[in-house]
Parts: structure tokens; sequence; C-alpha cells
């Protein structure tokens, strides 16, 4: 199966996330780890589109997500700066999941810049997140 | 907001719905009304994309689904049959909706040849529509 991008962009309006965790850690030098990732959840059978979502951005996995759904899910934060955001740059979303997408870029400038290593950048970083994915029907 | 079609071939993979029901109506020659519509729900902030939809295709109404749940419609047989079934047969979807999309399309292939008014054909249909909309997630 062989994917546009308009259809990436269509189906990520949809189905897409864009999610960043901010988890306490003890090792990190501001105490938190950030972790941004950007998932399409699908029912198992139609787990054949998420296949193709990763051979079309040629990065990420293709993981049980619960029960009787799968996700594509891309983690790395090296794959999100160099190709997820990228996309969704050149390729505008259409929906208000625009501005998550946004937010989630803002947040991957700011780990760019090691600005999560001080609890100040933690501090930005939340602030971006607290205002993702509101309003969401899921 | 312009769409292409590939953007709404991806956001109905994810969004949309091909739905047939099925009424009883004591004034229809087989009992029974058959009502096949396409839909797209969207939370109401993104109203703009489901007006996108409406001047794409030329047809169909915008309207409150539930809460703050919006609907576009389209429910004219005429456009269903000249504009909708037609822009799917051209640009295919590539979740397993597009299996739903060819039951959906034999409903109205029988429709058009007036097999709904009779009971034989009433039960055809209700035969397709009972395979549609399986093991969605919602």
């Amino acid at each position: 199966m062989k994917l546009e991008p308009q259809w990436i962009v269509g189906f990520v309006d949809g189905e897409g996330c864009f999610h960043v965790s901010i988890n306490r850690h003890k090792e990190m030098t501001a105490g938190y780890e950030v972790l941004p990732e950007f998932t399409v959840v699908q029912h198992k059978r139609d787990i054949q589109v998420l296949y193709a979502l990763k051979e079309f951005f040629g990065c990420g996995v293709v993981r049980v997500n619960h029960d009787d759904r799968m996700a594509y899910r891309v983690r790395d934060f090296g794959q999100l700066v160099n190709i997820i955001v990228p996309f969704f740059e050149k390729h505008f979303l259409k929906t208000k999941k625009r501005i998550d997408f946004i937010r989630f870029r803002r947040v991957i400038l700011r780990m760019q810049k090691r600005e999560h290593l001080t609890p100040e950048g933690i501090e930005e970083i939340r602030k971006q997140k607290e205002l993702m994915n509101r309003g969401r029907l899921r």
C-alpha cells in the first residue's frame, strides 16, 4: 500500500495524536524526563495502514496499543526532529490538531536547545503540554 | 479552506461513516423504507472542515450531531448516486472502511433498480447492512 502525503495529513487530522509526557526521573538534571511522541491508533483490522505509515516515514514502530487496537508510534527524538516535524511543517493539518502540532513542535525545539534540562525549561514545556489535546473527542 | 481529494480520502478513512437505516414505513410497498447516508462527525471546534467538505462535494448539510459534535451529512439519494459514490469509486479508501463503502454502494445500486420496493430486495439490503460497520472502534 502506497500512501500520498495528503492522505496522511487527512488521516492524521482524524486519527493522529501529538503527545508529550513529563515524568519524574531522578537521574535527569531537572528531575524530570520529557517524552514527546507521535502516534496513530487503529483497530487491528487496519494494521496494514499502520505499516504503510511506518514505510512512508521510514521510522517508528507498530505495537499493540490496548485490546484490539494497534498503534504506529514514533518516540525517537532524532526521527521526530528530522522526519515527523518537517513533514507536518510542509503539509499543514487542516483541523485544530494543527494547534497541537504547533505546541508539540515548540516542545521539540526547546528540547533541541536542551531547555528540558533546567527547571524553567520544564515549566515552559509543561505549559505547552497542558494546552495540548484539549477538547478532543477522545 | 480548500481540500484535496486524497486529504478527503484520508480523513474519511478515519472519521467517515457509510450507513444504511431500514425503518418500518406503512406507505412503502414492501413495508419498509431504506435510508442510506454518508456522514463525517467532528467536534464543533472543527466545524470549518465540515463546511469545506460541503463545499468540495457541492451537496449535503452541516448539522448538530449530539452534544459538542457536528456532522456533515448527505442523505439525498441523487447526490449519493451522482457525487458521493463516484468520488469513492475513483479515490479508493485505504482502510477496511472500503468494505463498508462497497456494501453501501451495493445497497445504492439495488435501490436504483427499485429492489427496495420488494420484500426480497429489502431482505438482500438487510444482509448488506448487517455486514457493515462491524468491528468499528466507534
